[in-house]
């Protein structure tokens, strides 16, 4: 993501329909001091009020899988529906680290391999590529996951002497393409992994800016530790606290404990534990809110659901009678896909930033090759309803004045 | 570490000599506050009080390196007498990260390698672990490092078809030793360092509280860059920020920008970005005091020098006449090692934990073998003075006890 990150820093007045960052309005410092705090007395409530040990644990170095997972558990049984053993998580320095973490604890040699829902998130091969793992790509359908692509990807793997271990798939709001799993299809892929012998990775940043009525997670519907669930605080709790975790239940042949004691393993010989600090304003947080972050977000999931209605009416309003542009319509998320009757690669993002100062993703950056396709992806997460409109008119210039429209 | 951890939680009643963590007797949770507020301010006057821009930086996803790099710089010149470009600086989640990063970047292939002195901290061990890199190990001398033996082990690496790329040393008053390099080792290292087209990895979380006359960090002498500094802010700033740094300003073949660019690269792929909330309570730590973590520990460095002091005194007091039982005798840090007359394995430390209620550390944890040798490692940074006595006490007597005595 470079080269994007240089885009977005060489044009500073563009308006960004690229950034996938969530919005910053309600945003606030002091959250810091009273999510800390909170934490803090909850902390010497629990101990008894003996403040050396709340000294200890908030401060010295600790727990390698954490200090926030009985409050993590608290959340997923409240938010999710998932029944959390507080001693399977692991706090993470972002969803990210928890990825690397559960890819290296798979890859026992160089025959493993991990299969990915594609277009994917970059963080996936990212995380992929730092422990020498192949990303096997599984195509995506309407439905979010074409399964009998999925079937054929880990024969055609096996036939070529690989061990698919585990399929990595965005079920609720994937990024880039903002498609979410119906229950059927997420009963399907529970199937097949138990079919395939395949563990499940379960990224699942967005699905508490829903519908609460919408499909339950994999986690919630996996009753035989199929599921690696991959938690994010970034969107719901606050970006720069960098706290993440995995829920890894899974009873390894050959090693005590579950996964989640192989992945705390191999976090002591990488970043040791997570800012306790950074966990007890998460941890603050949940308090703040009885564990709930679905009822903490209610004016968050309240704009993004906006921004997203504001940019398929703003497309529909645009591009109706323009032949070869069309887009998905996702229920919620941060993302939905545009095609446009022309390839878009980084030389045409560059034009789009200079010319029209408008930034979009181009799709291949989800891809594992560089090819550019004819797809963008557009996030609104971060704007306000007038850089919407603006942004999107400067998009639709962008597109009219290329010579295939 | 675990089977030492589990030792530790199977005795709580013990007194650790094996614990190599900071004094926590002078810890604050208040601190956090303070310094959180102090770094805002510095932060909103940066910026001209926009503080929308002061928002994003403290609460959003952010820069990849960091976003207290200048600070970080400020306080290597100040102390350490670094002149350290700022855009060389990654700041880290802790030094492990920063440990970590080094190594995979330079990890090229299978063949490539790094040396460490051994007894070495078990961190590069399990850095070096997770990018399948082989450690090699370079004997320890009463200087530090045997510089005969880097050449020969060097020599040795190449003849097998190794590619060794770097040496990882902590110079000032090593982990598990104690040791401190005197300037003309450091000088020799730099030169053997040079013809051997070497780097040299600078850990340095202990120097700060040492003499300042003391001989001055290997990167204050390095013209070259030869020397990738690894910082550590758990034992001066705050452990519970896990926050470290690494600044690495080599040039790379083939690769633009310095070793730094590569290992953010790197670290968007392993954690994105550390935790600005945690950065920001460092950098306010390093303003709160002029940018001196030296003048920022003056107590700490007290309380860490007689520590030692009353340790060294205390083995004098009970071992001078005792037959096969020696020790070194550090400047400064948290360590030093104790020689008896038996080999000291973890089933002797068990024995030591449940009838003597006295921990330390075999010393075979700082070796790639598991052979038990007759060294153990003592700590005293985080006791206070009547627990130093009572725990050498118990100390004589389980070394009294033993057969071999």
């Amino acid at each position: 993501m470079n080269f994007l990150n240089e885009i977005a820093h060489r044009f500073p007045d563009a308006i960004s329909l690229a950034a996938g960052r969530p919005f910053e309005g309600f945003l606030d410092p002091d959250d810091v001091h009273r999510y800390f705090d909170a934490y803090r007395q909850h902390l010497s409530s629990r101990l008894g009020g003996d403040e050396a040990a709340v000294r200890r644990t908030l401060l010295q170095y600790g727990r390698t899988k954490g200090i926030i997972h009985e409050l993590i558990a608290d959340h997923l049984r409240v938010d999710e529906g998932i029944t959390a053993d507080p001693e399977a998580l692991v706090v993470t320095v972002g969803c990210q680290e928890a990825l690397y973490l559960t890819l290296r604890a798979l890859r026992r040699s160089d025959r493993d391999a991990v299969l990915a829902v594609t277009p994917s998130y970059v963080g996936v091969h990212g995380a992929a590529q730092l422990v020498d793992m192949p990303v096997l790509p599984v195509r995506e359908s309407p439905e979010g996951i074409d399964l009998e692509d999925l079937r054929a990807q880990v024969r055609c793997a096996r036939a070529a002497g690989l061990n698919p271990r585990a399929c990595y798939v965005i079920p609720d709001f994937a990024n880039p393409s903002g498609i979410r799993l119906d229950l059927d299809t997420r009963r399907q892929l529970l199937r097949i992994a138990a079919e395939e012998d395949l563990l499940i990775l379960e990224d699942n940043p967005y699905g508490l800016f829903g519908d609460p009525a919408g499909p339950p997670t994999l986690k919630a519907l996996d009753s035989t530790a199929r599921v690696v669930y991959l938690g994010s605080f970034a969107k719901t709790g606050l970006p720069g606290a960098r706290v993440g975790f995995a829920l890894a239940d899974q009873r390894m042949a050959g090693s005590p404990g579950v996964l989640a004691d192989q992945l705390a393993k191999i976090k002591s010989m990488l970043t040791v534990n997570t800012s306790p600090i950074a966990q007890a304003v998460i941890g603050g947080k949940l308090l703040a809110h009885g564990s709930s972050l679905r009822a903490a977000n209610a004016r968050e999931t309240a704009h993004y659901q906006q921004n997203l209605a504001q940019v398929l009416s703003g497309l529909a309003k645009r591009f109706s009678d323009s032949p070869g542009v069309s887009w998905n319509t996702p229920a919620g998320g941060f993302f939905l896909l545009l095609t446009v009757p022309f390839p878009v690669g980084d030389e045409l993002l560059e034009v789009s930033a200079e010319k029209f100062r408008v930034l979009w993703t181009p799709v291949h950056h989800f891809y594992a090759d560089a090819r550019a396709r004819n797809v963008m992806r557009l996030s609104f997460s971060h704007l306000r309803s007038d850089e919407i409109e603006a942004g999107l008119d400067r998009l639709a210039d962008f597109i009219r004045e290329q010579p295939h429209t």
